[in-house]
């Protein structure tokens, strides 16, 4: 297929690589920053292009890869064309695309992204949604050249699973944040709970996180408890999650 | 060395095993459960024991491998030894031990064990405490048999580790569970985001969680946080949970 990308960060990127690699034409890279925008157009063969009502609206497939508040202000400055314009948000409406193409439609790889990273899309989920079945197929056709794992969703059922992820991996992510703070108030690296940290997450891909828990709260260790509650009395906020997260733990281990 | 354990679950289990492939005499496993006992002493070639008080005084180091709570009461109920007494507890003290011991200590594995899932010491971080330099020093030469990683800490330092754990492991662990609470209501398996999951472990191996934050929280993205809430708006405790730690993720990203 012949596509277009607007944007020229981490998820750009990542799909115009990933796109290329497998075959496709990727025509033309728009973006603002000009030096990340030249610099993945010549990765990828593509014309660099820094104005939007220049997109090339003759392409197969128009990728919309902005920051989610970004994502209607671009579109409505999009010209109108009959080709597909598809964003790449897990939580976005595919609505706020109608402005700009006749079918409008969701090309959402679940997984976090770093230009830096070296990343294969093989197993990544890939949510796709159109505003009719061709729209759908065209970009589950797309999605399967660079992945196995391709779904066709609703928009609630996307906007369930974002919320999901919001909890998998960023509110996680806080939790190891929390834990490199107490460490290092106390001038430990973080390395002491890596291993950790690895060995949870390789068990997490063959159990239920419900087999897997452990620790004060689900054995109703109270004594612990307590004393990790003293230890942390000074940090008001993190004794608040303490609390929740461990109170939290007890309702669904009844 | 010569060495008798207490205790027939996850790490007794695992303990045992690596202690007798690096080389040590295993004389004795010590426990309540009848099978579980016989089996781990039939495994490292021990003699299987029902009794605490006809625990082997005469091993050089007798370790205590059983749950947090029940320590104090079965230090209560050994013989008298100048033997090294060491438990696995990440938290309690070892001054617990000090009416069975001249020699207390810690010796504390700091992983996730279960029985059935194979296990390498090779880079677990064992946390070590003796009463005094020659304690130390005897649990340290065992720790160093099965794993690069031993640190001589004090209690107060393994007890702050034990908190941050408790953040990286059993929080991140019941995070997920409550992502899987998300999906199945929406009859979505967890699968979907396993990729994610391993992804962002992966990515905490090399980097500090503060560089790998993403999602609406670290962006301020208010409307998605909005809309989040609204969907989650059934469920008072993951409402909750919600707000908390994406106030916490505001403030430690100002």
């Amino acid at each position: 297929m012949n596509i277009s990308i607007i944007g020229s960060g981490n998820v750009a990127w990542h799909l115009a690589k990933a796109l290329k690699a497998s075959g496709n034409r990727i025509l033309q890279i728009t973006g603002r920053n000009e030096l990340a925008v030249c610099q993945l157009a010549s990765e990828v063969e593509a014309t660099p292009n820094f104005a939007l009502r220049q997109v090339n609206t003759e392409s197969d497939v128009i990728l919309l890869c902005v920051k989610d508040d970004a994502i209607e202000a671009i579109a409505g400055l999009l010209p109108f064309t009959n080709s597909i314009v598809a964003h790449s948000s897990g939580f976005r409406s595919k609505e706020v695309l109608a402005t700009c193409s006749s079918q409008p439609g969701i090309f959402y790889p679940l997984q976090t992204m770093k230009k830096d990273v070296p990343l294969s899309f093989a197993t990544v989920p890939f949510l796709i949604e159109g505003n009719t079945e061709a729209t759908t197929e065209k970009l589950t056709l797309l999605a399967r050249q660079i992945s196995s794992s391709v779904h066709c969703v609703s928009e609630l059922q996307r906007q369930y699973i974002h919320v999901a992820a919001v909890f998998a991996n960023n509110f996680t992510n806080h939790m190891f944040e929390l834990a490199e703070n107490i460490l290092s108030s106390q001038h430990i690296s973080l390395d002491i709970l890596r291993p950790l940290i690895a060995q949870s997450a390789e068990n997490i891909q063959h159990n239920s996180p419900s087999k897997l828990q452990t620790g004060p709260a689900v054995r109703k260790d109270f004594f612990t408890i307590e004393e990790h509650l003293k230890l942390l009395s000074a940090e008001a906020e993190m004794t608040k999650i303490y609390s929740i997260v461990t109170e939290s733990i007890f309702k669904n281990h009844q």
